[in-house]
C-alpha cells in the first residue's frame, strides 16, 4: 500500500537524477496482460484512505506508450517532463511539460512518449473506479478512419 | 468554475515564462479575512463534476507564507519548483522540487517560500472537505514552545 502516512515521514524525495520517489514502489503500469502497452512504469504516489482520489505518476521511455483505453472515470493529467503526444477522443495533442490535460468519461485516450525522452506525467483519479475497457475491432477501424490517429496510433 | 471540460479544449498548455497556465483563473488564496497569509496565489487546475478531487497549484512569492491551518480534510502536497520550508504536525522541513508531502487529518501546517525564488506547489483535495481552523492564542502558544517551530513561525 503507497499510503504516505504509513510510510512514517511527512515528505518524501525524489531521488538524484532518476524518475523515481524515496519510498515509493515502481510498478508495472498494469496488470492486465490484454491490454497493449510499451515502456511505461507506474508509482502510487498518494494513496490513502482520507483522499478520494490518488495521484500517480507514470513515466514512459522513448518510443513507449500507455495502453489505448475509456472507462467511466475522468483523468487529470499533468506533464513534469518530457515530450510526447496524447489521443483525447479524436483529438492528437502534442505534449509539453506542465501542460494539463482533461480526458473526460468514456473518451478514448492514449500518451505517448516522443523519441528523444521519456515523458513523464502525473494523473489524478478517483478511488472508486470502473476497469477500462479495450477497442473492439471495429473500434479501431472508427478511430483509424481518420489519418492523423492512424499516424498516431502508428507502432513504432 | 475551472472546470477543464467546460474550458473547451482536452488540453491547456502553462503561459510561457510565468507560473500560470491559459485559461485557468489565477486566484486570491484566501477569502477568509481572518486567516494570516501572505504573497500566495491559487489556480484550480482540474475540478470537474467527474472527479472526487481537485487539484490546485499555489505559487508563494519569496518571503510568503500559506494560512497556519488544520481541519479534518487532508492534503497531498507535490512541489514543482522552488524552494522553501514547511511545517506539519510538529515537524520543519526543507522543501525541494518534486518533495511529496503529506498533510494528515487534523494537523496544523503551513508553507513558507524562502527568501529567493517562489515557492510553487500542486496539492489535491476531496471536493467534499471542511474548513480550516485557525489557531487559537493557546495553539500557538504551544507551537512556539518548540523553539524550530518558532523560528519557523517568525514573521519576516
Amino acid at each position: 500500500m503507497n499510503d504516505m502516512t504509513q510510510r512514517g515521514s511527512p515528505v518524501h524525495r525524489r531521488s538524484k537524477g532518476s524518475g523515481r520517489w524515496e519510498g515509493v514502489d515502481c510498478l508495472p503500469y498494469k496488470e492486465d496482460e490484454k491490454a497493449r502497452f510499451k515502456a511505461i512504469s507506474r508509482q502510487v504516489l498518494f494513496s490513502d484512505p482520507a483522499l478520494a482520489a490518488e495521484l500517480r505518476f507514470f513515466e514512459v521511455a522513448p518510443g513507449g506508450f500507455s495502453s489505448l483505453e475509456r472507462h467511466q472515470h475522468a483523468h487529470a493529467v499533468l506533464v513534469l517532463h518530457g515530450r510526447g503526444q496524447c489521443l483525447i477522443g479524436r483529438e492528437v495533442r502534442h505534449l509539453q511539460p506542465h501542460d494539463l490535460v482533461t480526458v473526460p468519461p468514456w473518451t478514448w485516450h492514449q500518451f505517448r512518449a516522443g523519441t528523444e525522452e521519456p515523458l513523464g506525467f502525473l494523473c489524478m483519479v478517483n478511488v472508486d473506479r470502473d476497469r477500462p475497457q479495450l477497442p473492439s475491432d471495429e473500434d479501431l477501424a472508427n478511430l483509424r478512419a481518420d489519418p492523423s490517429i492512424a499516424a498516431f496510433l502508428r507502432d513504432p
